[in-house]
């Protein structure tokens, strides 16, 4: 699994850094999974290693515009670079009607199927390999986080040791492939679990944005790999952050500490801290690696591998 | 006068050209005009000399993505970079409930005054310096070519020549500014047109997009000293011009020559013919070159200067 960084900054575009967009890359298959599309994500596709036409499923977080206002040219795009079967977008109530609106006043008709999900808390989404949940944030507007975790694989079987036991090639294969214990005809017992290597832990990544610190962040980001969380703000700037409700770099490092989760990367900084200004960047991280050393701040094409562990 | 182009390309951006939008800049005030708004809009202007905050007046052709989906963030931003005093928008019908729904489902509020205007053809904006008229084109959508001028002026009034022949300060001057006879008090008669410099003609600049070829594009385009028309399609691909009811670079020619404009400037290019391509855009060039020599191709970023002559 595979995070591209397509924008990290809030509410405006800097000349480094776009608005809000994450892309995902599966290793199962072609697929690129996006989360959010503000506007120029479609641009800032083209300067990635990301193809538009491998995008099958859109997470929208909230209906502010640095979330969306790129997906309407992403969807007239995805068309025109090569059809694709279909695209499931997911988000708040009022993206399906906005999305109407758009296509109905532009005229724009899509050349192949889009299904939007409105979601609510819980399993929005679950296939053999993969399953999505999304959470309740705290914004000034119904804001959703995600948690998509890759589901986890029994463990490599080894198939010489078994046929080296004399184990006849059939049902009992089976049996042993799921751990469990079998009885050979020749009365000997043999452990499932002692011919398959260790189980094959699925990734899982979570995604929380726009939010000021809430409980609902840390019970959805509960140990996950990586945990990819807003940071507009800095301690200092506290105040803005209750009034906008947007975290600081400290409530981030809080979630991922709470959530005890392996590495949080914060992004969708306030572009108030770009070089040059009395507080930056490298003191918001600072900030968070005090409480929660394992941090990184995303920049735009950022790429990060989620690893097995 | 300077133009800017923002964006070159027709229906989806590529790496190096945008979708379209033309920024103005007056030589008279701060003031920043832009024709269309394709997505990335804002991003462009961000990577030029273009100062968001001077944008006063947009003016919309038509309501197909590529030329109003940046117009939501752009405005957003506008606010953000120091608030104008209002901007106004002119455009088609459905212009005014499209900004209307998009800012309510993603709860945009402008912290400045937006005044929507709904265009019909004719003069639409006329001040002490400028005159801008539309005229209806032929596109899939009903769609808006637009007509900037600057209002000639009077030429430089030789104030000292009048003093030297003894002419008394006073309301003579004023008939004399306007070219008149007067006559003195001993009976000399005095033409004012010896006494002013030549009339300084406005500059003209007329924008056509998207369209196919039409006479109401030739009759707003006449004599103008630049008229920017789009060249989806190289002459060979006629058919699909025909079809999508854009225009071919022997089409944008045929346009400048029955104008009798000074200078055409083509943009609006399908990204079929980018380099590499069995044609190119140099020979969209020489199609067009072949019928109205003094054409040139837009690019991202060019800036022509409209010089009076
Ligand atoms: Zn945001
Ligand atoms: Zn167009």
């Amino acid at each position: 699994m595979q995070i591209t960084f397509l924008g990290t900054s809030s509410g405006v575009p800097t000349r480094s850094r776009n608005v809000s967009s994450i892309a995902l890359r599966l290793p199962q298959r072609a697929e690129v999974w996006l989360l959010d599309c503000g506007e120029g994500t479609q641009h800032q596709v083209l300067h990635s290693e990301i193809k538009i036409s491998q995008i099958t499923r859109i997470f929208i977080t909230h209906m502010h515009g640095d979330h969306i206002f790129g997906l309407m040219g992403l969807l007239a795009s995805c068309g025109l670079a090569g059809n694709p079967n279909r695209i499931d977008i997911y988000g708040p109530p009022g993206l399906d009607d906005y999305l109407r609106a758009c296509g109905r006043y532009s005229q724009t008709h899509f050349s192949y199927p889009i299904k939007v999900h409105t979601v609510q808390p819980g399993l929005l989404f679950e296939d053999e390999e993969f399953r999505v949940r999304c959470g309740p944030l705290k914004h000034r507007v119904p804001a959703f986080g995600y948690r998509i975790e890759e589901k986890d694989r029994p463990g490599h079987f080894d198939a010489d040791q078994a046929a080296a036991l004399g184990i006849p090639f059939g049902p009992l294969y089976g049996k042993l492939k799921r751990g469990e214990q079998i009885t050979l005809p020749d009365g000997r017992k043999v452990q499932g679990r002692d011919l398959c290597g260790p189980t094959q832990v699925g990734r899982k990544l979570a995604y929380c944005t726009d939010t000021i610190y809430c409980d609902e962040a840390v019970e959805l980001a509960a140990g996950v790999d990586v945990l990819i969380h807003e940071a507009t703000f800095a301690h200092q700037d506290a105040a803005l952050a209750y009034q906008r409700l947007h975290s600081t770099s400290t409530m981030a490092a809080q979630v991922a500490l709470a959530a005890q989760v392996q590495q949080l990367i914060m992004t969708h900084f306030s572009p108030r801290y770009a070089p040059g200004n009395a507080l930056e960047l490298g003191d918001l991280l600072a900030e968070a690696r005090a409480i929660f050393p394992h941090t990184e701040m995303a920049y735009d094409f950022l790429t990060y591998e989620i690893s097995r562990h």
